[in-house]
């Protein structure tokens, strides 16, 4: 047994160095990468991609995972061993159930609509993208073929994501998020709003990049095994347990593009650096769900980086960086600057309060295109009536409209959006937690910088186990609660009540 | 017969990639890699070179081959079809002599050792990595060993960096190089010694590296096809014709370090990204060999980059970029201190005429090496002792002695340094060819700072065929003489002659 696992072991680390290895042609397109060498790298991580999918459906795998099966039940559920067998399991049969020349036609249709999305969104051209994205809906559907005996077509699609969820868990988690989300919004829009115009001044680019560093550091992200670079978009990917980089993107004329998504990536990151080394190069590596990863990426951005108590210690620092824009902004303008509430039309730039309505919009519009009962020709329409009646705004132009994620038009249709929110519910379920163990949490960030009771508490509880238990099992192990919307809203109302005078 | 050629061709753009994606590997390893990442990167780059080998040694490519070779021989030899099958066998034939267990092995082996060479350099500390070194050799007798029936051991390590060049053809031109450099040499150490102090006060980095990339690009290195980047060590990286990258070492004390090194890659990567488009990803892409490769490094960093007319144009400019420590400089002070020969320690930054005898040393000393002659251990003595007499001066420590070169600690011992010196050589031979062409080439980058006849004589001559002819063809294409010692020689005297009066 034990040869049989290294030799499982083994196989699996190639399927990994592999697609370590094209992450990082994608790392170095996203960051230095110049303009001529984009027909190449296309063809370089198409064919590395090709071949970790080769390598991960051997069938000599199948028969090693067989003839482990023994080996596995005789293990506790949660010992090393019988979880590497189990997660390798469940990614052989996602990766055998699809074709190889299906994942390669789809690959190649999402390249090609990706860059018509490029062309499309600036041009403010829907029709233009419109034929790619109806061929992305059957493709998607396709791909949920490939695994029958589902409830909701959406359901195989969320597991690639979000596993161990389906249509109607979420359904049933976001109702009732947005049973006490939507009033909660209403009192906040009936108040005055705050003025955050102090974040729209002139903030040159490198220290705001040396800020955020600065920051994440604190926070505990590990320079010895990452970095960070600037990018178009902002993303974190892992090379190694030991090497796990952040991107942000920076705009001079507005200082919490590049803060917010330091923080926001250093949380995935410090999830993906906290993994047992153990685990290095296994399919225990990794985060849990793209839930759960969203759950600490946006703790930090959010429960902490957006809180009172961290600026407290850390706005003398901003100021001192920008004496200019910040010198004379009491800390009180700038903590309601960064939390001002609005209804707006990019999910990406959302408040907390509102950022859940736009992903429940993305969430139901995905599932009715499944489910056949909107046509893609529909979908700005549709669009625009959910944000009238959910935002109580509506984009003028599609560009801000259903045009404005590059989800659909990169990836598929189904499973993209559910994480976002559920990251948000568990983030604070989580952080909860934290603070029940450990009260002193606030006052050391408060007091002295300093997260290492934050950051040993989630190593210990979430990171160190990888991609161990699904989403729900590490919300029970680590909260004793099952998923719940209730530490959420009690953290929203607590805070917005305090900002907003409710 | 085009099936098969085009089955031949998508077989080794296959190879191509996965070895241009392990480049990316080792780019990023030497440029942003953070120091946790080292032991994953080992790991990685060995798989995908060990991937690139079992592809490119799959024995359906020597059936191509076999049956292809009536197409080869009903061709003319320098046909582009005859010439990329012709080539494909060679590497084919190499290939296959080496087994791939072998392969994998000794690539994390460099990888290792030139992660332990980096500690080791500063450190001082020739023991640390004496070790690897050791199995470095080992590693390098062994590779060697695998291409029975040489006549010196070192010659199948030559052949794989200067192929057609024996042991024997190498001394027959580094002797009659010798024979007419050491009087040089002494001549010139004879004479009043020229004033260098100029480049070493305080210039800042980033308007070096913006200096040297504006000079590069003049040069006419494409940007939109390469960038420019630090690392401890200067190098080019191709992953594409259409993505050819250099790196750059910055000193703010000195001058030299930064900008010739920016010339001298420009050379190379100008090499490689000139090579005809149509050979992407065939074996017809890349440079002849790592001597005419140093033809085109040299050419642009001494006989363009240290010449009078090119300083005559771009010294004002240089000028205004570091006024405090060169606004009162004379032309002529500068252009001696960047010529000035004297006996030093470290290769990289030796002048023109001592540079070769650097080059000697290490040539014989890895020969000695792997003729087990002389032992690991007794390296930084030798090392010394050879300074000593050859150069009258011997470092005080290992760091500047045997630790100073990245070769023998990122690649292997033998055929590691001659292509240094025949790049010299060619470099002389090829540049009197262009001015005999075309005479202007001086005027105009005096005048002009116009470089485009000169990189349209080497485009036209040299880099459109990348490998198609070996480094003995292209010079007798190029000049109608065989290799010669006699050009540079004429050029070092000409311009030694002048600035010591000799």
């Amino acid at each position: 047994m034990e040869d049989k696992l290294k030799e499982l072991k083994a196989r699996l680390l190639e399927v990994h160095d592999l697609k370590a290895a094209a992450q990082l042609l994608t790392w170095d397109q996203n960051t230095y990468m110049p303009p001529g060498g984009a027909a190449a790298r296309a063809r370089q991580t198409a064919l590395l991609q090709r071949l970790a999918h080769e390598k991960a459906t051997d069938p000599a795998i199948g028969q090693l995972l067989d003839d482990l099966r023994p080996y596995e039940e005789s293990l506790p559920y949660d010992s090393d061993d019988a979880s590497l067998i189990r997660l390798a399991r469940r990614d052989y049969e996602q990766a055998i159930k699809v074709p190889p020349e299906f994942v390669a036609r789809f690959y190649a249709h999402q390249a090609r609509t990706y860059q018509v999305w490029t062309q499309a969104r600036p041009a403010d051209d829907f029709e233009m993208v419109r034929p790619y994205l109806e061929q992305t809906l059957d493709l998607s559907r396709q791909l949920a073929d490939f695994f029958p005996g589902y409830e909701h077509i959406a359901d195989p699609l969320i597991a690639l994501t979000d596993y161990g969820m389906t249509v109607a868990d979420i359904r049933a988690v976001f109702s009732a998020l947005r049973e006490e989300l939507v009033p909660l919004v209403r009192e906040i829009t009936a108040r005055p709003p705050l003025d955050d115009s102090c974040l729209y001044r002139y903030f040159p680019a490198q220290p705001q990049l040396d800020f955020g560093l600065e920051v994440v550091q604190r926070f505990g992200y590990d320079l010895n095994r990452g970095r960070q670079d600037r990018s178009p978009h902002p993303f974190t990917t892992e090379f190694s347990v030991n090497d796990v980089r952040i991107t942000v993107r920076v705009n001079e004329h507005d200082l919490g593009d590049a803060l917010f998504s330091a923080f926001h990536e250093s949380g995935h990151a410090m999830y993906e650096q906290g993994v047992a080394q153990e685990y290095e190069g296994t399919p225990l590596a990794g985060g849990a769900s793209v839930g759960v990863h969203e759950s600490q990426s946006r703790l930090w951005e959010n429960l902490v980086g957006r809180s009172l108590p961290f600026w407290r210690y850390f706005y003398p620092r901003l100021q001192a960086a920008f004496p200019d824009a910040l010198g004379s902004v009491p800390l009180d303008t700038f903590y309601q600057a960064i939390n001002k509430v609005r209804p707006s039309l990019i999910r990406t730039d959302a408040d907390e309060v509102t950022y859940n309505l736009h992903v429940m919009i993305r969430f139901d519009l995905e599932l009715q295109m499944l489910e056949g009962t909107l046509a893609v020709r529909d979908l700005p329409d549709a669009w625009r009536a959910r944000y009238e009646s959910d935002l109580g705004i509506a984009p003028q132009d599609d560009r801000d409209g259903v045009l404005q994620d590059v989800h659909w038009y990169g990836e598929m249709i189904g499973g993209m959006f559910q994480g976002y929110t559920l990251g948000n519910i568990m983030g604070a379920q989580f952080f909860e937690a934290a603070l029940q163990a450990h009260p002193e949490i606030t006052a050391e960030m408060e007091k002295e910088g300093d997260f290492r009771t934050l950051l040993s508490w989630l190593r210990e509880n979430i990171h160190r186990h990888g991609r161990k238990f699904t989403a729900q099992e590490l919300v029970e192990r680590v909260t004793g609660e099952p998923l719940s919307v209730a530490p959420y809203m009690r953290y929203l109302r607590r805070k917005y009540g305090e900002l907003y005078g409710l």
